[in-house]
């Protein structure tokens, strides 16, 4: 079923191991320890123990890599024939881009004298950096070799850390869960890159680009991990007491909202009013999407309620009459929706994080506004410029995006990268030794066959 | 094989909605953040960040999310047909409680000026009270539909609160783990709520009330981690320091003895010597149940291993000898078996804790008694009596649940709920849309078929 | 499928009551709350809360709870009839080894007024040697029955205790992740029990001895989760600070850089160029195990990544053309590939913790020595004899095993314990009641054969 273009002997080894020599070489270059990993740094001064930043952030930074790795991983095994892959190829990926991005976000968040300094929180960022790049691998699912997937990840690592640097340092926006950093951005790179893609051929694949009964179990794993450690995704990095608290609240409830709304969009618009398991496994994720710019502000938990109930609707709504539009007439084949859980509930979550901006006031907030907005709280600006300022943010994301994902996807063209031919995507044999069925199986059909067989030589 | 009784295009989206509707406007009238989530409450004082809730009681949240959602889910996949339902309908069901639960029990746990105080205490809280639904759910699962699961949860959330109130407030009874508000009272609930919905033709169904081989590792998935994190559920809202550290141990020490006795009493009953699944699965629990109202107190270490010992023991006796009784003779279908994971082990943890605490003495709790029994501690009453409130508050609960489960079950039963037929119970495809099998096997036996009809056609 | 040899309706009730009743007469003589856990002691002196250990630990213990029954459980799944065991007896010795762990490493690491003390670092601790138990559990899996599996796991803990004990307190040498304590004994000791307990007529059941697709998912999710928590074991219970911290971030890279070193070597190493699941599963968790001694000390993150290639070099070597020269000359029949996930690799990382200890200064140090390096830091011995403890360990370590091994591999071939025969190895339904396949993949066959009778009756 291979052949010579996709056999992955020497492609996969060479880009391996040349990335990761590249990798131990730029860190040991430039990187080291931070003040609190530190042996000598951290024994400088006295302090508390438990003042080390580790006990305030490391929950919530395991809570985010059982989403990168479980989560991610297991929401795309749904595919009947594509289990090895989505999980081994999220595996793969996010191993070399969390690498990856420690640097690029390293050298644009601020050297020191030099040296990039690393600790939990960077940890935290390389997560949610990768996280962008799996949310573009879900809509070129099945359609690339893991060659393309890393080349791709090279690129959107370094262009995700550019536009957060721009968005986050340059024009001073709060993103805290990353509505726009993350999942617009991850989103909108991804459809462009799946666009220009586009495989005129690829019903020939079409028999294998669905599901079975138990792979959408196994999805259920993905989707039920994602929806419950949101709130420490969304709360990973903000300040300290209040600010961790209440985003962790925030997400809690606009993802509970966001199911009700999913499951009742689910039996209105599905077939025959049975629940359809696609909006399911995504849609009710919609909230905590949404939920990624405003969580850490002063949202209110029934304002929180609202941005889910809305992102549930516009995501089943998504699934249902979008995106057999954007592949019929834009030709863009989103294979697992990514348009629908994290473009439209991404893009959502930015406006909604502009609108509360902009309505900030020391009256809510008190002296909590230097922690949310610190520019608006020592009086360099009003809450209504904030606002301003996210609403550009979500347009330079947009554009670097679009751009981005044009680029890279005529580079991922290139025919050097063993993508698999349009009669066999959707499948992991090509990429993966596949042990058959359960030998029982076999045994029954030959037990069956060999039973007609001797009634038909009598 | 969906009749228009069962079809949920209209019902489902109703009640979803009106719901939620309902839910967002009692939260934006009265719930607040609490003092620890609110950024100008919080920065109005000055204190360390590290001694706010959020760094207390995170993890632990995290924890009982993941057993509600992935534990209590994947526990249940166990039915061959009904994995969907199983993890899709239990993640309903728990969005809808939680946000529920945050009022009632706001509501019975003290407003402050007529509004509801929340943080992680209220997150942990109404995930407890949706944990009692979901037992209930285990003795109704697969004869239900999810419009009847919405209706039966906004009873027995409400109710759960009350009794909730009676036992910790009114009656002064300790209960962290809910032996008795959780696990007693949703079991006795379910359990009556199952008997008024007594199917006589249910035998109709009968054979797809059984696992297969795959769907019984799924549901180890669920047995796992609630096994794993049913020390957090246990000390997740005991006071700070030693008596979360202290719950969490006894509960490690039960669970651990637990299995040991479960797994003997497994083979010892079996057919054949040979281990059953279904005790392994639901057993080797018991000992978090028993555990869950004594686990704070000084139990020590060996009593917790005792009492893990004799929950195992009763719940595989359960499974073995009470539940076909139960089903026979007080026609109980109890599909999960609650009675012998939540009901009778529940029971004995509250016994358990009633005789732990009358023998509270100041040797051995010293200062640390204010914490565990601070009526005892202040002198208002003898520890003897602490045992007297704990004894009736066993009462109480059961009498609650019994008497609210045989209304809520008539309540179920009006004819509008779309509940499903005596013929298709157990099945997911009455509900959802359901792929078919591996295309391989389809192959495979068209394969099978298309050489024979070959042969004959010679 | 049974006979009465592999019967278990006596054998395994008895061992197991016998047990734990062994356990609870222990811990109620021995056994005591330790500071951070007994309400007495606790109160009796002012602090802060969070300074209990519970905070600063339990975090990182349920990481490593989910590592032992998760992780270590559902790794084993990978065999296409073994799950239910796999699960299940991972289950079963984790649940008796932690508790019997509690006593002997209570025993040796320190008795109080001849009581042990216990608490979140104990609890850590025991799911280590649990750990150990669990890997040798790996060499012999689907060739032992349950009451070997307890039998070994009596002995291995009694023995792990006395080299921990050797290792750390005697020799003084450093080992927080386990690199020698658990993967090098666990392995070598499993190593040694398969040899003696070499079958050579396994090939009778080696149809059963590989995966399935569903199974080698199943298999993922122990590897992700193991993966993604190295970082908590490692640190789980080195000293407050930037010590957890520390290592953490080292075990992190570690483990990303020996991913993609393990996806270069299996698409170089594996037929025609495709990805081998076994690689996967395994060889890119080696960099956890060979960071598990250095992962503390001030390795740097480059180094991390160094140590992490060739701990998944090594490994894809081992599975690909060492663990059948094993097998087929010395006689190993090493069911998981222990030594190539736990065995080489851990030497691996005893050996860079060597190096990495002997080479260590103040002046990377500071006075973050005395956290990691005691003895060095007060000038008691020179970083370089340090270095040599380290080594000694090593040694000591790899007898300690390939001895103890050899005597438990005698005792477990005794002809009481329900060994199952050649012929039925690698299959759950000699010791579990297995359901049947799906129905409806009888019914369709049913179906297809009585469409052929029907036609050949015509």
């Amino acid at each position: 079923m291979t052949d010579a273009a996709t056999n992955m002997r020497l492609k996969l080894p060479i880009i391996c191991f040349i990335l990761q020599i590249i990798l131990i070489i730029l860190f040991g270059v430039l990187v080291e320890y931070d003040h609190d990993t530190d042996a000598k740094k951290w024994h400088n001064e006295s302090h508390s123990e438990n003042d080390n930043e580790f006990y305030y952030r490391y929950p919530s930074f395991q809570d985010v890599h059982v989403m990168i790795f479980i989560g991610f991983g297991f929401l795309m095994t749904f595919l009947q024939r594509y289990g090895f892959s989505s999980v081994g190829f999220n595996f793969l990926i996010a191993a070399f881009s969390l690498q990856w991005a420690t640097l690029m976000q390293g050298f644009f968040h601020g050297m020191h004298g030099g040296k990039i300094h690393i600790g939990v929180e960077s940890m935290i960022n390389a997560d949610f950096c990768t996280g962008a790049v799996l949310i573009s691998f879900g809509a070129v699912l099945g359609k690339t070799s893991p060659v393309q997937l890393l080349v791709m990840a090279i690129f959107e690592v370094t262009l995700f850390a550019v536009n957060e640097f721009v968005l986050l340092t340059a024009l001073g926006a709060k993103d805290a869960g990353g509505s726009m950093t993350i999942h617009t951005f991850g989103a909108y790179f991804g459809l462009m890159v799946t666009r220009v893609l586009y495989r005129p051929n690829l019903n020939k694949s079409q028999h294998r680009n669905s599901s079975v009964y138990h792979s959408d179990l196994f999805a259920m794993i993905g989707t039920i991990y994602l929806w419950m450690f949101w709130p420490s995704f969304n709360s990973a990095i903000t300040a300290h007491g209040d600010d961790q608290h209440r985003t962790a609240m925030n997400t809690y409830y606009s993802l509970a909202a966001c199911t009700l709304a999913t499951y009742g969009m689910s039996a209105v618009t599905a077939h025959d009013g049975k629940l359809d398991m696609v909006h399911i496994q995504n849609a009710a994720l919609a909230g905590g999407v949404a939920a990624g710019t405003a969580g850490e502000m002063m949202l209110t938990p029934y304002g929180s309620m609202i941005v889910g109930v809305l992102a549930g609707i516009i995501s089943v709504l998504g699934y249902k009459y979008l995106s057999p539009i954007l592949e019929d007439k834009l030709k863009i084949q989103d294979t697992c929706g990514i348009h629908n859980l994290h473009g439209m509930p991404g893009v959502l979550g930015a406006i909604v994080g502009a609108v509360t901006a902009a309505v900030a006031s020391t009256d809510v907030y008190g002296k909590g506004m230097a922690d949310v907005f610190p520019d608006v709280a020592n009086g360099d600006i009003e809450a209504s410029y904030q606002g301003v300022r996210q609403a550009i943010s979500l347009a330079v994301t947009l554009g670097m995006a679009l751009g981005g994902g044009l680029v890279v996807g005529f580079i991922l063209k290139l025919p050097v990268f063993g993508a698999p031919p349009d009669t066999i995507c959707f499948e992991d044999s090509i990429y993966w030794e596949v042990p058959g069925e359960e030998e029982d199986h076999g045994e029954q059909l030959t037990a069956v066959h060999a039973a007609e067989a001797e009634k038909l030589n009598n």
